[in-house]
This record gives C-alpha cells, sequence and structure tokens, in this order.
C-alpha cells in the first residue's frame, strides 16, 4: 500500500489579514515515480514573507498560487526514490516543494546539499533564499563604503540577521530595526549590530536618530510603513535603499510613503528587487555564505514548529512579527 | 558718475506659497572692478523650479539663500568691463549672476557662448542647464531602450520638452503629461511626442493609461503628487524613474506616495539627482544639444517677461504652470 502524502492547498485568497481558514489539508496516497524522476521525502519547510504576496490574484512579480493548488515553498528533505542517475537514496537535498511531506521532480531546481558543517535547515535561512537576499541587496545594491552606517528593518529575521552581519563584515556600523526587547538584545548581543531601535517602545524616529549619529548610508528595507518613513528621515546625501519586502503592507492596505521629496533632496537611490531574478549571483552568495555559517562567524536563529499541519499558523505569526529568526516547520 | 545696479534680494522666507512679499528690488552704484575680474551687463535671467527650494532653510542639496542676499539664478549676458586676459568687451557669457543687472566674477563658472547658430538664450534652456538636466536624466538614468515607452511629466517645460524629443531621438515611445489643451497640443504637433496627457482633464489615471498601452519603461518627474502616484501604477518591471523634480509639494505641504509597494512589486529603480552634481557629463551633453539646436532638431520655446522688476512674479508663475515653455526675465 502506497504512503499517504499530506498537503496544504489554498482554499481561498485573503481580502485582508491571512486566516487559518484560507487553507486546507488534504491527503491522498503516492502515485508511482516515473522513469527520470526522484521522490523526495521534505524534512523542514520554510515560511517566508513572499507566500503572502502568492495568495493574491494581483500584478507582481510572480504568479500567484492557483486555487486548490498546494502552498508554495522551499524545503529541505532526502531522497527516498530515485529514477534518476544524478540522484540516490539518502541524498540530501533542497527544492521548491512546497507544503506538503513528499516532493517529486526531474532534477530541475534541486540541488544536493552537503551538511557536513552546515546543518541542513541552514540551507534554507543563512545559507539559502534569504541569505542570499541580505548578500544581494547588501553587495549590489546598497555597496557600503566601510565607516558608513546601514540600517536593516526585520533585523532578527532571516534576511535582516544576514544583512547586518555582512555590514559589519564590511567594516560599517550596523544598526536594527525590530520589535520588541527581546530581538532587539538579540541583535545586539548575539549578531553583534552596533545598536538596534525597538519599533514597538513609542520613539521610532527619536530613537533612531541616537542609533544613527551620521545618518543612514543605506537601508534595507524588508517592513515599509513608519518604518521607512522614518528611515528616510535619516538618510544622508547619496544613500541607498535596498527594497526587499514591504511586510507592513501585505494585508492589502496600501501605506503611503510620507515625504518622498527626500528621495529627490538627499538624491536618493532606491531599487524593489526579488533574488529569484539574479541567478547568476546565486553561486557566489551561497558559497560566501556557507563558509560563514560552517566556521560559525555567521549566526542565526531558527524558530522551529513540529507538524505541517501548523504551517498556516506559522505563516500568521511570520507576518505578524512573532516568529524569532528563521521560520521553519519541520514536516519530517 | 556709477551706472545704478538694480538687483532682487530674498526678503523673507515663504512658509508656504511665494508672494511678491518675499521679495525685495534694491539699487546700489557699481563699485569699481578689481584686477582679474569682468563686469557683465545681464540680458537674460533663467527662471527655474529649484530657486523655490532655495528660498527655504532647509536640509536640502544646496545652500539656502540667505536673507537680504540676491537671488540665485542663470544669466546670459555680455562683458562690459574686463581685467581679465581671458574674457573680452563685448565676449557673449553665461554664469549664475543671480537676479540683477550686472554681475561680477574672477571667471570661475562662466562661460563663453557662441551665439552665431545658438539663439543666446537657448543657452539658458536647451542648450542650457535644463537641457543638460533632461540628457542626464534620460540617459544616465532612464537609458531607454528602442521601443520602450518614455513618460515626462511638466513635458511642455524647458526640462520636459528635451528629454521627450530626446526619448523619440532614441526610438522611443515618448508621452507627456501638461497642464491644459494647449500645453498638449503644443507637446504632440510642434515637439513631436506620441501622446500628451492633459491632468487638469479630470481623467488622469485613464488618460495616461490610454496613453501608454504597452506600459512604461521610464518617468522622468518633474512634478511628484498625483501625477507620480498615476505614473507608478502604469510602470513595467525593471522600470527606472528618474527623479528631477517635485513642483507639486515646493510650497511646503508634503505629498505622500500612495502606492510605495509598487517599487518593491514592479522591482523599481528610483534615482533622485541634481545635474550640478555631474558635471563630468556637461561638455558631452552641452554639445550635442547645441548641435541639436542649431540644426532645428531640437526645439523650445520661451515665455519672456521685460523687466527685472517682474521676476518675481514670473517664478510664482512658473510654480503655479503658468509659464509655456522656459521662463525667462529680459533684463538689458
Amino acid at each position: 500500500m502506497s504512503p499517504i502524502n499530506r498537503r496544504i492547498v489554498l482554499a481561498s485568497r485573503p481580502q485582508g489579514a491571512v486566516t487559518a481558514d484560507h487553507f486546507r489539508l488534504e491527503q491522498a496516497p503516492l502515485a508511482g515515480l516515473a522513469e527520470g524522476r526522484i521522490r523526495v521525502r521534505n524534512l523542514y519547510l520554510s515560511i517566508d514573507p513572499y507566500m503572502r504576496g502568492r495568495m493574491n490574484d494581483a500584478k507582481s512579480y510572480a504568479q500567484p498560487v492557483a486555487l486548490g493548488d498546494v502552498m508554495i515553498g522551499a524545503t529541505v528533505g532526502e531522497v527516498v526514490e530515485s529514477k534518476h542517475p544524478n540522484f540516490a537514496v539518502g541524498d540530501k537535498v533542497t527544492g521548491m516543494f512546497g507544503w506538503q511531506d513528499y516532493g517529486t521532480s526531474d532534477g530541475a531546481g534541486v540541488r544536493k546539499l552537503d551538511d557536513t558543517n552546515v546543518p541542513l535547515t541552514a540551507y534554507l535561512g543563512a545559507a539559502g533564499m534569504p541569505g542570499v537576499t541580505a548578500w544581494y541587496g547588501l553587495n549590489k545594491i546598497i555597496a557600503p563604503r566601510s565607516g558608513q552606517t546601514v540600517v536593516v528593518s526585520a533585523a532578527s529575521g532571516a534576511v535582516g540577521s544576514v544583512v547586518g552581519q555582512l555590514a559589519k563584515l564590511a567594516g560599517c556600523r550596523a544598526v536594527g530595526i525590530a520589535g520588541g526587547t527581546e530581538k532587539c538584545r538579540y541583535v545586539v548581543e548575539e549578531l553583534g549590530f552596533d545598536a538596534c531601535v525597538d519599533y514597538k517602545a513609542g520613539n521610532l524616529f527619536g530613537d533612531l536618530k541616537a542609533a544613527t549619529p551620521d545618518g543612514v548610508d543605506g537601508y534595507f528595507e524588508n517592513v515599509g510603513g513608519e518604518v521607512l518613513d522614518a528611515t528616510l528621515s535619516r538618510m544622508n546625501p547619496f544613500g541607498r535603499i535596498a527594497l526587499c519586502g514591504m511586510i507592513a503592507s501585505y494585508d492589502g492596505q496600501p501605506l503611503p510613503l510620507k515625504q518622498p521629496s527626500i528621495l529627490l533632496t538627499m538624491r536618493l537611490l532606491v531599487q524593489g528587487f526579488i533574488v529569484s531574478e539574479h541567478l547568476e549571483y546565486w553561486p557566489e552568495a551561497l558559497g560566501t555564505l556557507a563558509t560563514l555559517v560552517a566556521g560559525g562567524t555567521l549566526r542565526y536563529r531558527e524558530s522551529i514548529v513540529d507538524g505541517l499541519e501548523h504551517a498556516p499558523d506559522a505563516l500568521i505569526g511570520l507576518l505578524h512579527g512573532k516568529n524569532f529568526g528563521k521560520q521553519l516547520v519541520k514536516i519530517g
């Protein structure tokens, strides 16, 4: 008798906040494996902010998930059956297998992983897509010089934590913005940022000003809204803003930018980007990041919930900033 | 007896809209000319949007005009007295001599002009700073490819008119935004743009959509506010926005950008710039522009008011879009 594959599909499109009702858990027996394909038992699922956008049927940088389709997502797992010459049972791999127990593939987009010195889950975070996102935005858009000040929002998250640590390695002053004293303490004490501003403390602009006495030369934006407004007011001439995420407005209501004229008066550069469109940099970035993780230089934190059935709650929590570090779901 | 120099100084700083009360006309006899200097009789004064910013005592890209100082401004004129080896009486020159009848200089920042084939006033417009502004923003920020769509606001103005004509020469679809049917007719029929949207007609987004059936790849922004919001909604992926001016908010009230998330979803680049910070491109740009003007390829229109005493009204009119083409004041 075939094993059962559990999968979570998109049941309906949210108009505002995401709730558990927008998802549906389904089960089906696994079909036989075709020649030239592999079957992977997914072990961990990555939960990322971009997933919110894929739930909308809107003009954006990627196709929406169709109603009834398995939710998109990056996974790490193990090959359990192979009819493909390049993969053997037992190989550890990462791919976009989505919110389900098992995935199959012809090998396209599936990468074999070496977990000798780098933990498997790190390939979904600091040594994976979030890490490359940080690397690209920092090096290819902000391109900071030693001694400059780099600010990053969602600083304790999977992307933000790497941005600040890479900025420090580049000789910059790294300032984080995060929600709550615990996250801010972690950002400074564990990750080594120079300062972290708690946007929940009620004095965002004043605290940010105190943390950036020389102004801000580069800003890596994951949040948008008031955090973007405040940082914009601190930008130095010729500053660069890497626009990676605007999670504050993902639930539908557009959050205006209060003073766009600062972009002109400070001659700023703003570049929106999505890291999957810059694949030419991934090998270099992944190599650098894996080396830094393996050596213990690049630190990270994970929030792991156990069980595929909890993936919706994990995403909902992430969208409300309840995760602390990289959000993962253990599914195998 | 020395001739009298009339000059207009900044009398007070506007809190909102500029009025005539913010200026004061003064007169004083000319002092003797020191060794190594030239005296220039200013013939035409250029009136430009940037002047509004210099009236504020605010953090911006340039020093404000001090209270009691002559208002800043570019001029063309004629050398009437020279104690400098490189200049002779009768030389036509351009410089930043400000809102006054006469200026003196040691030659720094003063450029001799050849008005054989290029009218003197064109050096304040299409073949001067406004033309270079258009050239830089179009070529160095928007960098359009043939067949792409370029939109420019304030399209009948000194900068906008050059942007669209250069875009046409580059093989692009050029779409203007201007205020009123007369300006729009001029932009299409005289300047050769493919289309022009009248933002005063009450259907800005719909009309812009109709004029940009393939979306917008490059946007040259002179205005801000609702015009920026509307154009942002039409941007194609990887579009570029050259942020040159935001005249709609120059009177103090910040105009928010309603949907900054488009910058991310469309992976746009926005670059604020001020052309005086890119002097390395001026010789190339000025050469190209003067050739195009001399050959009749690059067309322009001028609004000339007669008399230095009318310069304040000329600036106030410009800030309200009442000028039609390059605004000049004839002062000699």
